[in-house]
């Protein structure tokens, strides 16, 4: 290629996929999840080269929970896809990222400008020349869009869109076409790096805002703290811990907002979901005469089906683009600097106790003499087995109830998608939170999925597989789709699936020798030989357990919701 | 419920979801894909009441394609999703079926009207309160939207939908908010079937069309049919057909056309694709002096690379809505009346023979001492062993431009995606024309994927094994996405996959004792075999076979137009 008088101009000439992908190499990307495509093969060339590594998913869909799951832990993530068939491919994933705040850059490999232009009848096109139709498909799903049709916007479209993504903390769309791979840009740029500070609040409103909440807060008989899931997406975690430790005020998470806090903290008090709390906590929440919200996200799943008893009048909000004080609003005015700027000036506090939460199991379970296991006597007993650390993935269904009553070690990062609920989410979020995990040296990735939706997205595994991945995977093995059984159609054949033996899929998939281990825990009993068996625990092996429980149990706060739900579907 | 005002005044008051399972069944549909959600499960406690029978696919995208292959059996399909995370996960499939004109009813489950309208927190939201981004997401690949939002109009919307369905042969989108399930609407006029006819076209301006079409025909010296895939889509097979037979003229197909014609008859030539035509058929077709052309899609992969050379002044264009000859269009002309014209009115006409595809091996391939399957020597071979009335599916990759070299019996059934070729289809595309074929009482249904193609919706065999399908089910074993490595990245490891032990799947996903046959050939000598093998052919079970073949090897087609398209992505 001729070097023309555009690229003579260039202090330091990069192709545009270099560029890209060395600005996702600086933001602390180090793997690319995807599928292969024509469109954006020449692109793949260029991973390698800037330093990353490609996963290589089995399909789309997979690929993108992949990223959601990579991002929650390495706090961003990027998806190669290509154009039409494969960016559609994972319009699931994308929402469920964009209502859940999780950022991850998707790239979609386009066909050529020239085609482009002239409209021709390409595969993966539908067939009316109109390539514009995708990226408005992903428009509502995305918080930037950046369409790389010319060179000389480029670097700025691609900066543009990473730090959208990351401040906005929800996915964006950057379509990249296959001969713009190799176009020259400015790489003078790169050794600037991004800014992805959050913009300060400006000081006076701040300020004002910090006077409102501490002049409520010193009024307060018996202030507590309900941390939920924008505090974790909005990255608001440190300024909420050192307002819990500082202020020794009793505190609680949404479902939502499990992992956020410390759950060893003595001022830790449990799960708040309305009807569907650990036992005392909504004695005490409920009855608190101020309770500060941070990064609330009150839908119906978080809240055991709208079983909140808390008034606006007890009521701060802290979230990132807003503070509320019962009911006046501070827009623009978020949490962070409000949180830390409390938290230096507190002040002397009125401080009434909370519940403590134990990680113990209910009583009349462990007087059972009952071997099969309940949900209502795994998950506390769970909580005794999980180790600081952990990452904890939990799966739409019984699952993602149960985790309510598991009571955490220091530091775990409890992943699911109470919102969004997409089935199958979880296997892929656990494919890429344990590569995220291995890149962080984090030693355990845990997921609990259902049987009826590991069957949505089981293939993953083989990624995991491929990518030398030993995540523990726990199958619920209770006879379908228990969760919806309790909304809608108890023992209608539509709730049932085919019955796998799920336990013969890491070989199907090419575990070779000693790569995968496979249990079946039927019993309380199985169920702790497998937490002793130092061959289970301390394997370096992927560990896949099918974990059978009854067809026709739930956790209690999942029997709420369904109640709920079906009671709202009717309306 | 009391029976209010509105219901008393209906003659036969049906429920909404009754309404419309009924309206299914009466355009033929026996069955219905897709996966249970809480918004959706009320409505499908009407499926076996309306005689319908659920099929219960593994994932959404899954289900997308099963309907896309039952619809391309039957005629028609429907399929059922949940709100939000069920419906975007079938995006693809549905666009899919938009690209290739394929009608299937999309009914998705939404939560209640009231909720809707109060924009309530609910769970598959994106939590922006906004209940109409999905339905604008799926409008651009939808041909038809109707939002079953109110009773009164209900009836009104389904049949509107359902008719557009069918007559402009592409997806249509229906919302059923969960409390709309049992409204009652009047019932009286299901006794009035759907009207699916076409509009005739104007009889005086047909009349004028075939009148030209007449004087083109007559003055040709050597003029040929060549059929491509709307003759199938639009359902002009039997117009076609006619045509063919009474004229006697040299027949071809295009690539997405193959099935369309009766390829023993004596005047079918093969597989016109430009440079990727059958023997003889380039320098026939292109020498030709008049083409008729009936329902052509020249996408890049129809067309071997665009690489047809058919001037358009010796091209008449036969389509769903309008004719063309030469450069003289009329539009709103729908081919069925004009082809049926023709045929009747054909008269004498001057006959220059084309070529005659046989069903033989290439000579150098029956010569070669070489034992490896090559895709050379298979896909001839394996027009051989097909029977009449077959549905043989190729998916994208080495298999659909295989398939041009196999000359088919009678009443073939050829399902690919040439033109939207999104892989993974094949498999679940196979599941619902497996299905189809049952309720049709055709023996066969014979798939041929990819490993790689294999690896995105593999889990859809179970769903075949869960409603007792027993389709022949071959994987090409190549060693990952060959077909990629042709256009970019010959050995570059985006292009291989993960080596699974595909054969031990079926068990896996719940094969009982009996139910599955699985097989791995690895020579022409054990493909030979195979085919002879009674146990094999006369099998009721499922039939799973491994074909290993080069990892670097193609159809000469494909070798083709994947440089072409590696040309065109780096221009
Ligand atoms: C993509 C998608 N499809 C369908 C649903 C509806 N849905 C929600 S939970 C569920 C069943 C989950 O069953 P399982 O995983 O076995 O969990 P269990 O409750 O039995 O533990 C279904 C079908 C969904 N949430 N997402
Ligand atoms: C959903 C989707 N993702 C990605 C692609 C890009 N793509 C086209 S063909 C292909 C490889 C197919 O490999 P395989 O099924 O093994 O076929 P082979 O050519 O090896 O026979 C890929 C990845 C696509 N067409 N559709
Ligand atoms: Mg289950
Ligand atoms: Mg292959």
């Amino acid at each position: 290629m001729a070097t023309d008088i555009r690229t003579q101009a260039l202090q330091k000439p990069v192709d545009v996929a270099e560029y890209l992908f060395t600005r996702l190499r600086q933001v602390g990307i180090e793997s690319i999840h995807g599928v292969p495509g024509d469109y954006n093969l020449a692109a793949l060339d260029y991973i390698p080269k800037a330093g990353l590594h490609w996963v290589g998913n089995c399909n789309e869909l997979n690929a993108g929970y992949a990223a959601d799951g990579y991002a929650r832990v390495k706090g961003i993530s990027a998806i190669v896809t290509t154009f039409g068939v494969g960016e559609l491919s994972c319009v699931n994933a994308m929402a469920g990222a964009y209502s859940e705040y999780v950022p991850i850059v998707h790239i979609v490999g386009y066909p050529s400008t020239a085609a482009q232009k002239d409209g021709i009848l390409l595969h993966h096109t539908l067939g009316n020349g109109d390539y514009n139709v995708f990226a408005n498909i992903s428009k509502g799903i995305s918080c930037a869009t950046s369409l790389l049709n010319d060179p000389f916007e480029a670097a700025t479209l691609i900066d543009h869109a990473i730090q959208e993504c990351w401040i906005q903390s929800r996915p964006v769309y950057i379509s990249l076409p296959s001969d713009m791979v190799q176009k020259k840009i400015e790489g003078a740029r790169l050794d600037t790096p991004l800014k992805l500070d959050y913009a300060p609040n400006e000081t006076e409103k701040e300020d004002y805002v910090v006077d409102v909440v501490l002049k409520y807060l010193h009024a307060a008989k018996n202030p507590i703290i309900l941390v939920d899931a924008c505090a974790i997406r909005h990255r608001a975690l440190k300024e909420t811990h050192d307002l819990i430790v500082t202020s020794g005020l009793p505190t609680f998470v949404a479902p939502m907002g499990k992992g956020a806090v410390d759950e060893t903290l003595p001022n830790y008090g449990g799960v708040y979901a309305g009807d569907g709390s650990n036992a005392g906590v909504r004695e005490r929440v409920e009855s608190s005469d101020l309770i500060l919200s941070i990064g609330a996200i009150k839908s119906d799943f978080n809240t055991a089906g709208f079983t909140y008893h808390i008034s606006q009048l007890n009521t701060i909000d802290f979230h990132s683009n807003y503070t509320r004080v019962r009911y006046s609003e501070y827009p623009g005015v978020r949490m962070n600097g409000v949180l830390a700027k409390v938290t230096q000036k507190l002040g002397k506090l009125s401080i009434e106790e909370g519940p403590t939460p134990s990680n113990e199991i209910p009583q009349d379970e462990i007087m059972s003499g009952e071997p099969t296991i309940t949900q209502a006597w795994f998950w506390p007993r769970l909580g005794q087995w999980l180790k600081a650390k952990d990452i904890v993935i939990t799966e739409t269904g019984t699952a993602n109830f149960g985790i309510w009553e598991t009571r955490f070690p220091k530091d775990v990062n409890a992943i699911s998608q109470v919102l969004w609920g997409s089935i199958g989410y979880a296997t892929g979020s656990c494919q890429g939170a344990a590569l995220a995990a291995k890149e962080l040296g984090i030693a355990r990735t845990i997921l609990f999925t259902g049987d009826g939706s590991f069957q949505l997205t089981a293939q993953e595994v083989s990624t995991m597989l491929r990518n030398n991945l030993n995540p523990i995977i726990f199958v619920i093995c209770n006879g379908g789709y228990t969760i919806e059984r309790y909304i809608h159609g108890w023992q209608d054949a539509y709730n049932d699936v085919q019955e796998w033996d799920y336990k013969s899929l890491p070989k199907a998939f090419g575990a070779k020798p000693g790569q995968a281990q496979t249990y079946r825990v039927e019993s309380k009993q199985d169920v702790e030989m497998l937490f002793l068996d130092k061959n289970f625990v301390e394997s370096k092996a992927l560990r896949f357990v099918e974990l059978v429980m009854p067809w026709d149990d739930a956790p209690k706060a999942l029997k709420l919701t369904a109640e709920a739900a079906a009671k709202r579907n009717a309306e």
